[in-house]
């Protein structure tokens, strides 16, 4: 389901490096060279690429980009670039420093990744920034959000298709009724939605909805304008429909006056890998336009080519 | 400040599994002979005997030990034979099955486990269980032990020794403010219990003990009956000087009418490969009787030498 593409046969980590440094050289840089190799790299093979690039040069190749490139451009290349978990860890503090309650950036790291790599975001944070990401989040992070938050990036839910029905019923059963006397805040329904398995927590949704007649995003809609509210049901789109919730954030970072370059980098650079053709399909499907074609008309240059690489536009 | 001790040559996982497979061949059960193995091999060397053992003989070493063994002799050997974290789960699952609010093992395993022995807890749980730790401590507890341990079994601390001193001084006063004002289910109590590093925690109750004149565990003795500050106590002991943690609960489990053999097999087998020498040492300073000449007061048989062995008695 990932949109990379990757060349035939792969040079070497040194040639790759090699090739960087010479983009890097002389004056001006060659955009179309980084392009042409970073955008069609694994993330295991960008990794060994920054080790070759150190081992050679001296230097960092994240801090050489930064210092060759600029705006949207730099950001896309240095946020694919990075490992996946270093990069989701990077958001995050990021994310905590500016905090603020309409964003969702945790949640998709919470919900969006498996356990193990949400784990290995946790991992990462701690080497990076000399503390824990769960108490960032609880030092920044204050009232419900923080009731919901720490509990989802601290989690580590079991990733097993096994699924108790008994237990489905009896929690669609606990989230419907604080849903409907609107104690959306409830610990019962903060422990159902924190600790189960996906697979699980699909079963519950199903359902909910069958049993109470309304999917249960829809009646955590009733208030279109909390956005607690609507933190919750980010949460339950990116445990169970990932393909649909980085639909919407791109069609509105796209069909925005002015793009939303933020989101519109930060999605692909975290999907292209994992779930980039589902997301472009369930896009299609939505706006009867493509994606890439989207892409080409609100963004340009080197920012677009990157994206467009990533998105595997001109590929099949 | 381990008391296990191993032999100069080890023998390899192959003959071990042969000597133990003799162990239990004919009429009775050599205990001897298995004491002289399992209690002298550390995790590494252990797992690697119950693969040639299984390999060997098409049954898992645990299962022979169950059914030749038995009562508190067999516990100790299973407890001890099993991987440290698969153990923890296994604690934990049984912890959880009979909850009740006096019981200390989740809080020894969230708090006086390093943060990635916690994580493997937390796989080893998924792996045997088909379900995570947390959903298994949010489903069984309640109340304010919820809102300590599940926050406390999710943690994953960082664990450098940085200290951040302005934050240990406001953190000391929030704690102080909210142990004066009874409210010791406060959520900003929590926060800093279950987010923080060790060292930092430290830190923090030392100014809090400089500051207020009391160490913060005295504080929380207001009413000694309580069993959540008492729950409160063994979670900040247990991160802070986990050496006299355990001596209590051994002192406990000895000085009962009637040994507390449950307790005692479970601090040798978790402690004896980590700190049991310190904690020895702390048994002796605060009983002025040696911690191996009250096991031999108290146990008898195969049970007590297992239990001499791993507190490495007459080794020195």
């Amino acid at each position: 389901m990932s949109t990379l593409t990757l060349p035939e046969s792969i040079p070497s980590p040194i040639q790759d490096s090699e090739q960087l440094q010479k983009a890097f050289a002389g004056w001006g840089t060659n955009e179309n060279l980084i392009i042409s190799i970073l955008a069609h790299r694994d993330s295991a093979q960008r990794k060994l690429i920054c080790e070759a690039y150190l081992e050679t040069y001296g230097e960092d190749l994240l801090k050489s980009l930064e210092k060759e490139l600029s705006s949207d451009f730099e950001r896309v290349v240095f946020l694919w670039t990075l490992d996946p978990a270093e990069r989701d860890a990077i958001l995050a503090c990021e994310t905590l420093k500016k905090w603020n309650t309409s964003n969702r950036i945790l949640i998709e790291i919470a919900c969006a990744r498996s356990s193990h790599e949400l784990f290995l975001v946790r991992q990462a944070y701690h080497a990076r920034y000399k503390k824990s990401l769960e108490e960032d989040v609880a030092a920044h992070v204050t009232g419900n959000f923080r009731k919901l938050l720490l509990p989802l990036i601290t989690s580590y839910r079991y990733e097993g298709a096994e699924v108790n029905m008994t237990l489905a019923k009896a929690e669609a059963k606990t989230l419907h009724e604080k849903i409907e006397g609107k104690t959306h805040n409830h610990e019962e329904l903060i422990r159902i939605l924190t600790t189960r398995s996906k697979a699980q927590l699909n079963a519950t949704f199903n359902h909910y909805n069958s049993e109470f007649g309304t999917p249960i995003n829809k009646d955590l809609k009733s208030d279109p304008k909390d956005d607690y509210l609507s933190a919750l049901r980010a949460a339950i789109k990116c445990m169970t429909r990932p393909e649909k919730y980085f639909e919407k954030v791109l069609r509105l970072s796209i069909n925005k006056l002015g793009t939303d370059e933020e989101a519109l980098t930060r999605v692909v650079t975290t999907r292209a890998a994992v779930d980039m053709k589902l997301i472009m399909e369930e896009y299609y499907r939505r706006n009867s336009f493509p994606l890439d074609q989207a892409i080409i008309s609100d963004t340009s240059g080197d920012y677009k080519e990157f994206l467009l690489a990533l998105v595997g536009h001109g590929s099949s």
